[in-house]
């Protein structure tokens, strides 16, 4: 993996605004993170028979919009693999050229089947357990193809401490912007591989693990992955698409995030900051002394 | 309005964990915030032609479901008025009657048309400028009724440095789980009218907005409304709906958010923290001393 974070100039947009402080006040530019649409286009079936189809529009920071593309189709279980996609471009509308930025057209693998139910999964009505976070669970174990639970590195509460300082130094958006969530990868020794950002902190993680999955690096056995804000039941179900066994974040995990986490047998840390953290369910990765 | 966050031990949830600080590991119970899908269900046409349909699934904090139902529905343009909403209820499917607590049926006015189509507005390929901020934009234009931009309460920055604290001092939920975003009404005097919270901001803000549609109180045009988080475009959007001018954030903006601000003449307040705090866009509401 490479250790970069591929800034662009596209990502930060520079705004006038008012700074005021105290009885003082006075015109500054402020740089700000870009928050624009990106629309996700499917092109799939085979040969002869290709079909088009729009699939979702995400508000998301430019740059780096194949991972995100990529990272979003496998943790939604569309694709299980990089090379079921054939090639990923910009294109614009035929009357809007100016829009190829925000449309991104993804050739599937002819032969890839492309089941539109499951991305209906926001919905659950068919679910024999109705409505509710274990039919969300159920879910998430019929589209996931690793498996966390059987990996098991190693961490020291040392390392888990030292990841928020390391991805601060690396974060160059957050610093300008203040206004960006980011994902990282590191190893479990605590060597930082990776960081990507987002104005939207599921957009950060679709990033990371997209970017994984385009270099060949899933699953993520052996990585920690950090994130900058909260554990909600999202981030842990695509950190479960990814194999990922330990997920730590600098904020608060929600309830069905944890009970997630336990389901898949992985070790979810959280308020990770200053001195002490949390550990949710599976505690024997982290190496206590 | 109420001076109330009507918690209810609903919102939630114990659950053992590993608490470590420094070499000192010990169990303990935490408070988590519940996390749990909520389903969404119109009842919609005329007498003798009632149709069913399911809306959306969202992720969030169980109650004042109705509030965010009623929120979410204006938000989206779908309703205008409380009274387009005729009664909700929670109700179970046949098979899994348990589930009542996640679906919520919202029977809507016989005499209010229903248009799906608005509901894809994130769905931008028919606009004719594209894909782009400018066309998100645009799309908010299509459906707000309200202006914010005709709106002028005034406030001191003494006012708006006040406001964290008081949010932070009714914020129940937040100080026992860390995991919950709010969203707090105030008036232009800095007195609190209402905090809503949820592990998903956007619900917060839809969840304050309809507990004021349905007390009568939209437009918020004396108000000022402060988050949180973070300012993204679709918090500025549903404050563009419900008609407030002045929405404050302890957090950053991003790009598309000061720009939508700015096209509806709006006062956003950004890093409202400590002593000091920055104003985007229309800064004649904030009087300075």
């Amino acid at each position: 993996m490479v250790n970069t974070t591929n800034h662009s100039p596209k990502s930060i947009r520079e705004v006038e605004m008012t700074r005021v402080e105290g009885p003082q006040y006075y015109g500054r530019t402020d740089m700000l993170a870009r928050e624009e649409p990106l629309e996700v286009k499917l092109a799939y079936g085979p040969p002869g028979q290709r079909q088009r189809r729009s699939l979702a529009v995400t508000m998301r920071t430019p740059g780096q919009d194949e991972e995100l593309a990529a990272g979003f189709l496998f943790t939604e279980g569309i694709i299980g693999k990089a090379s079921d996609i054939k090639e990923m471009r910009h294109e614009g509308q035929a009357l809007a050229p100016e829009s190829s930025e925000n449309i991104l057209l993804v050739e599937l693998s002819e032969e890839l089947p492309v089941d539109f139910d499951k991305l209906n999964r926001h919905f659950y009505t068919s679910s024999s357990c109705g409505v509710c976070g274990k039919a969300s669970i159920d879910m998430v174990r019929s589209v996931s193809c690793y498996f966390p639970r059987r990996a098991f590195p190693k961490v020291t509460p040392e390392m888990l401490l030292s990841l928020p300082g390391k991805l601060s130094e690396e974060q160059a958006l957050f610093e300008c912007t203040g206004g960006i969530h980011a994902a990282a990868a590191f190893t479990s020794g605590g060597e930082l591989l990776m960081v990507r950002e987002d104005v939207g902190r599921h957009n950060a993680l679709d990033k990371l693990i997209g970017a994984t999955l385009l270099q060949g690096q899933i699953p993520l056995r052996e990585q920690v992955i950090l994130l900058s804000g909260r554990l909600s039941f999202e981030l842990v179900q695509k950190s479960v698409m990814a194999g990922a066994p330990i997920l730590a974040a600098v904020g608060a995990p929600s309830s069905l995030a944890v009970e997630l986490g336990e389901e898949y047998g992985m070790t979810l840390v959280g308020f990770l900051r200053g001195k002490s953290f949390n550990i949710y369910g599976e505690k024997h990765r982290v190496v206590l002394a």
